[in-house]
This record gives C-alpha cells, sequence and structure tokens, in this order.
C-alpha cells in the first residue's frame, strides 16, 4: 500500500503566510511565517519570507496549492510566483498551483455559482465566483476609501466617537473610551493621534475592532450603533453583488465576524446569512489534494 | 531719517515654508521654499529646507515671526527651532518669535477672543485663541479620522461614488466621473487604486477637491450632494467650538473655500459665516514689525 500524498495549502497575504500540510484528508501540521505577496517577489523581504517559509515546512510536499493577495490564475506573475514556491518548497511545478486570495477564500466556502462570499478582517469585499469562472466583486477598495464595516472601519469610527467628545471638551469615560485606552494606552489626542498615524500606522486602527465590540457588550450605546452601522455596511456589499450576480445565498467569514455582535448584527441586517470561519489554507492544501491527487 | 526695518512672515508646513518680507507696510518679496515643521529639525530634509529658505532670501531680516506646524510657543522644541531659524536668517534671536501655524492663522484674520477660525485646506480644523491665550478646537484629526468637509473628505467621497458605480458594474460617465479622470488618469479601478494608494498617496486624494466642485459647477447631482455635506461638515465643527467659546463669530478660510460653491454652502450651512483669504506668512511679517518695531 502506498503512502498517501503530503499536500500543502498556503494561504498568504500582507500580514503573514498560512500553511497546513494534509495527508490522507487529515491536517497534520500547520503554522504561520513571514508576510508573502506577489509584490514581494524578489524583493529581499519576499526572498525572506519564502526561505523562512521553506525552512518551516516539516516535510517535502508532493502537491501544493496558494492563495497570493493580487494575483490572477494564468498571468505571467503567477508563473513567476509558481516557479518561486516550487523552488523553495522543492515541489514539481506540475504539481503547484496558484490562485488569487479572493478565489480561494471563495473556494474555501463555496462552489462556483453556489453564492456570494462576505469577507470582513481588516478590509472587506463581497465576492461572487460563477460556474464559467467570471467574478462580480464589491468592495475592497482599502481603508483610505472603504472597507466599510470591517476591522479598519470600527476603528476608525471608534476613534470619531472619542475624538468628537474631546472636541466638545469632554474627558471621555465610556466603556468604549475605557476599551480603546487598554489598547492605545490613552484617549487624549496626543495618546490617539500616534497610534493613528505612527508605525504601524493603518492596521493598527483595526486593532480597535474587538474593543468595540467589548464595549458593546459592555453596554456602550455608541459602541452598539457602530456596531449596527458596520453590519449594515457589510449587508450593503453582499446586496451590490447580489444585484449583479442573482438572489444568491451570502456566506460571511472574516476575522471581524469573530464578534459574535457583530454576527448577529449581519444576521438582522442580512436575513439567511451565514457566518462560517474555515482555515483557507487547509481548504487550499485539499484543493491540491483534488487536483493532482490524494 | 532711518530706513524702515526688514520684516520676515513664515508659514511653515507640510507641503512648503511661504516667506513674505514687509518693509515700511508694504510687501517687498515673496516665495515658497521646501516644507519645513518642528519634526523635520535636525533631519537633513529639514537641514535642507531651512538651506533653501536662507538662500532664497532677498535681504537679511531686521525682524522674523514664524507659525509651524505643531509647536507651542514657549516649548524647549520652539527654543530649538528658533534657535535654527535665526542661525539660517541671520537674525538676532531677541528679534525672531514663533507659534503654531494653527495660532498664525488664527492671528492673522482674528483678534484673541474675537471669533472661530473655520479652516479647510487639505484637512479641518475650528479654532478659538481666548483674550487670556486659552486655546479651544475641534477637528484637525487628519485623514484617517477626520478632516470632514475639506480636500481629502470631498476627494474620498468621490472615489467613494466612482467605487460605488464599479461595485454596481456601471462604467463611471458623470460629470463627476469625467473630472475624477482628468486628475487620475482613469476611473478604472487599478487606475484609482495606483493614484489613491501609491505615490504620494493621502495628498494625492485631496487634489480631487477642485474636480467636485468643477462636476457640480456643471450640475452633477451627485457632487452637489457632496459640496452640501462638506459644508455641514465644517459648520459642524466650528458649531462645537462655538459650544465651548460661546456664540462667536466665524471666519472661514483655506484652499477648499476658494470653491465659490463650498464657500456658498458653508453660508447656508453656517449663516453669517465671513469666508476670507489672506496671506499668512504676510500676517507673521506685520506681527514681527508690531512686535519687534517697524
Amino acid at each position: 500500500m502506498t503512502r498517501s500524498p503530503l499536500l500543502l495549502g498556503l494561504d498568504a497575504g500582507g500580514s503573514g503566510t498560512k500553511w497546513t500540510l494534509v495527508r490522507a484528508g487529515q491536517s497534520v501540521a500547520s503554522g504561520r511565517t513571514a508576510p508573502f505577496t506577489a509584490a514581494l517577489l524578489g524583493t529581499p523581504a519576499g526572498d525572506a519570507a519564502l526561505a523562512e517559509l521553506g525552512a518551516a515546512l516539516p516535510g517535502r510536499p508532493d502537491a501544493a496549492h496558494a492563495g497570493v493577495p493580487g494575483l490572477s490564475a494564468g498571468s505571467d506573475r503567477a508563473a513567476q510566483v509558481a516557479a518561486a514556491l516550487a523552488g523553495t518548497l522543492r515541489v514539481d511545478a506540475a504539481h503547484l498551483s496558484l490562485e488569487g486570495d479572493l478565489d480561494l477564500a471563495y473556494r474555501s466556502h463555496l462552489s462556483p455559482g453556489a453564492g456570494v462570499l462576505l469577507y470582513a478582517g481588516t478590509g472587506s469585499v463581497a465576492y461572487h465566483v460563477g460556474r464559467a469562472g467570471e467574478v462580480v466583486r464589491a468592495g475592497g477598495r482599502g481603508y483610505r476609501i472603504g472597507d466599510d464595516g470591517a476591522g479598519f472601519s470600527l476603528g476608525r469610527a471608534a476613534l470619531r466617537v472619542l475624538t468628537a467628545a474631546i472636541d466638545r471638551g469632554q474627558e471621555p469615560d465610556s466603556p468604549l473610551a475605557r476599551e480603546v485606552r487598554a489598547v492605545t494606552g490613552g484617549t487624549d489626542w496626543d495618546t490617539l493621534r500616534s497610534f493613528t498615524y505612527g508605525d504601524p500606522g493603518a492596521s493598527a486602527v483595526a486593532r480597535l475592532a474587538p474593543a468595540v465590540s467589548r464595549a458593546a457588550e459592555a453596554g456602550d450605546a455608541e459602541a452598539s450603533h457602530l456596531i449596527e452601522e458596520a453590519a449594515q455596511s457589510l449587508a450593503e456589499l453582499a446586496r451590490r453583488v447580489q444585484e449583479q450576480a442573482g438572489p444568491l445565498p451570502v456566506t460571511a467569514t472574516g476575522g471581524a465576524l469573530r464578534s459574535p455582535l457583530l454576527a448577529a448584527a449581519l444576521g438582522r441586517a442580512l436575513p439567511g446569512v451565514n457566518v462560517q470561519q474555515r482555515d483557507h489554507a487547509e481548504a487550499a492544501a485539499r484543493y491540491a489534494g483534488a487536483q493532482f491527487g490524494g
């Protein structure tokens, strides 16, 4: 009896690369290494991230599949990333495939044509892949314009509540202010400014989203209102895709929806939505098996 | 008869340093050099900016006054900046004074205690200086949180209108879309993303504010709505300061209010507001004269 092949799945992204190894249908190892995206390919940071990934894997995979931000399957850039990954992972290039991170996220939850994936992490996007591979999307415009309802926008909204109080000469001391203070170290403007505009800047703001959720759980009316607004914004993204792709069911996922209050609010704003969390790296490994055997 | 002293005024800021020389009550020369702020002091960029300023002045001033972002008069940092400026400008340190950029802006339009200054450029802030020098302010929280109603926020709002249209599968072709395209080079998402998140990033978004104004003038209903919203946001900042400082008259200034439509909308949102534009560097020079003789 031949041993089952070892399958690697990668969920690459700007904040880290999640990897999972699957054998005979079981996850046998997983981990997280430095960020790797198509944009990092060929840079010192990208080279270091690839080397770290290669060193972290406890075995040589027989096949691999990866989701990488900003990549279209079949593009020149995808071929370059595939070659780099095949070399690092010592995987036969014929047993390695790539797609965009949103395509992998969609694949992890839904079959082509089956629904709309609503993702809410630091940013937000609604995404549909049709039976013929056609894509309809809404949102995902980044923190300077959009990403409404997700982590950055919740953190931004909390900071707006506090700075409006400061404008009115009030010392913020609501549950929301206390939860924010626990993250930022203070709710005076000098501290909030350093938190918002210092290093690491924009991604720090998203770290306030759980504080909003905790404040709402503690009964803070403004925090509860921000959660409701976020849910409405996310529902709107899903509806924009439904307007294009048809009245398909919506599956919602992403770190922001680990907040039970936001998930519940989304259920009210978008009746019938199915909130679920899955390991996209593990889904990638299973897909490698489906494609290349395993 | 002794010749009247030569007075230098500086309006320093993150996007450039404006200088004006005044003699006998008349502006005799003015110009613009590289950005200089307190944060740049001692950095290569700050040293280069100071050297450029020193070389640009056609004469050695007898006295000078400067408004510098993020500086409190009398602070250690202010003393360091004053020493650096005195050396570069070859001005007797006893004839050089400094204050924060918002204090200079207030001084350029209003006497202490006389009113509320509403500033709308790339960012927005409402500012009051009382008779005893006490300050009340609202807004000025930067583009990641606030600055509602000013350049960045108008540009952001225009980009949100266009990306919402893209989400709905529409090819943006309104007057607003055409005006934005004239600045960005395109209204497809790849072009808008590069414009928004590339270099110079956030400040580029503010460059779209005049496009919103032109589109509103061309009859674009969405652009007109954005202008009205911006005016309401600016009025709200002024009202927050009035709540603290009393029902004082409001003077509004800044590049965003060079749009006649925004200025008119602000007049409706905040009846009695006085919109005026003044050269803050020239006001600084005149203040140097008032303090040190001239």
